[in-house]
């Protein structure tokens, strides 16, 4: 029974960086919906210290992994999920640094609607993670990894349609370029959290 | 001997893939040989739906290999070998959905030229797929395997004599984004055949 | 005791990768500080010949792997290590091929600081790698892989200036696109020594 306490420490873990990442995805949407280029640098520091946090929690979550002997669910598992739910966080702040970088004025509407299904896939993500510690109730765990799939295509068909619409529209070749990265940078974040459900997928099918 | 019938399933959702993956390939092709900008959209409609078929088989086996207690080969190089075997496909359609975001009216011969690589690489791939299940005649298998290298190669300096071309010869910024990200697309869709003989390789050493 | 010749060779492996690495990064670092135009070709066939013997070494050891029962860190481990080694050296050379590609007559102060941040975190890993072999004194390989951490970051921030300062000075969008994916190669490059330091660690934290 000794192993117990130090197994269901790596649920914890998951949870808090699913919290962390939400924290950091209703940071970015507040950043769109609210855009003002004034204050831009203080909003950004705060995104990089929530993605700071969350590099710290996928650190030690992996050096608890490499010293811990039993683990609850495989190993494997547990490297990818905590890596790709840090991946979503590390994409997050990417799109949120290029809106600084590249002197962003007023955020397209595409990009805000981008955003906003990005925040709904991390809900359901955090939806998920909350409910893996029942793995033995795999229905519900299942139905949000669906629905993250359902978020991902929506994603995807607004970013094909806004960059198409970016070289239907914009003459400017240097907005293209600045606009079509941070689509790019959105729609990866939305990506990675297709990558998180499919590693939950397969420990639910593993375990239950 | 209960399990022998469930384990020889795994190379038949190999073949599966591969022959879709083919398919696919061979849709491409021609969409750039007989290439007009009217019809496009079903044509590449056509595409997604091999794509998306792609996505089915690849899910199925890993659901399968999830539940799955022996398999016949190890675990990780089912799953290596069957993602590997959908990202192709997934470069394939993305790279013909870029011709219509972009409105392209004419493919470049270098775009063609790329594509006759990547479906001869393709090709390659059925070919070592199908003799997987002889792994104990290896020399065969790794034949292919080293004509995809080859082919890598070859498609690289195509690739990379085209984006030197663009940028010697184009004037319009927003041509070279395009056929840049074109290119790219398919090259990458080259480089993942490679790895799918990568994976291949590591099966045959370690079975043989 | 037969298993232990073996065994060793697997760390010599490593050293021979991280060598060649170093004299590939030595090699661009060289011909950036010391560019011209003329001779470009040359040199980049140097760097060309590194690469590729980068990739005969990650080949040999990944068939060792695939035929080698017993291994001394966990074959996963193995695979990454000289996997992620064999990455930095690929992105040194796609940097070094796009100054030839893009026609590039002069590198910017930014490329070259870039490059610098790129030099040192090789020497780390190289550091890390000669005393892969000591896993029972962890305190200095550990040492090395912060300092790939720290000089990442710092690699972060020269990337994210020299970008956004492109952005804001240069009006010609093709001098743009070439710039921009110079500086993010030589930064993946950076990254994927960070790739390194992290598989060190596991392996330190899993074995010491």
């Amino acid at each position: 029974m000794k192993f117990f306490p130090k197994e269901l420490k790596f649920f914890d873990q998951f949870e808090l960086s699913a919290q962390n990442l939400l924290k950091g995805a209703k940071e970015f949407l507040n950043l769109l919906e609210n855009y003002q280029a004034q204050g831009l640098n203080e909003r950004i520091e705060t995104l990089r210290v929530i993605e700071h946090e969350g590099d710290i929690i996928t650190h030690e979550t992996i050096e608890k992994l490499n010293t811990t002997f039993l683990t609850p669910i495989d190993r494997e598992d547990i490297h990818a999920l905590i890596s790709k739910l840090d991946d979503v966080l590390d994409f997050i702040e990417s799109s949120a640094v290029r809106m600084q970088m590249f002197k962003i004025t007023c955020p397209t509407e595409q990009s805000i609607k981008l955003t906003v299904v990005l925040y709904k896939a991390v809900e359901q993500v955090v939806e998920a993670i909350s409910r893996l510690r029942n793995i033995k109730q795999p229905e519900s765990i299942i139905h949000h990894c669906i629905e993250i799939n359902r978020l991902e295509n929506e994603g995807d068909i607004i970013q094909r349609t806004a960059i198409a619409d970016l070289f239907e529209c914009c003459i400017n070749p240097i907005e293209i370029i600045k606009w079509k990265e941070i689509y790019e940078n959105i729609e990866t974040a939305i990506d990675k959290c297709e990558d998180v459900a499919n590693v939950i997928e397969g420990i639910v099918l593993k375990n239950a």
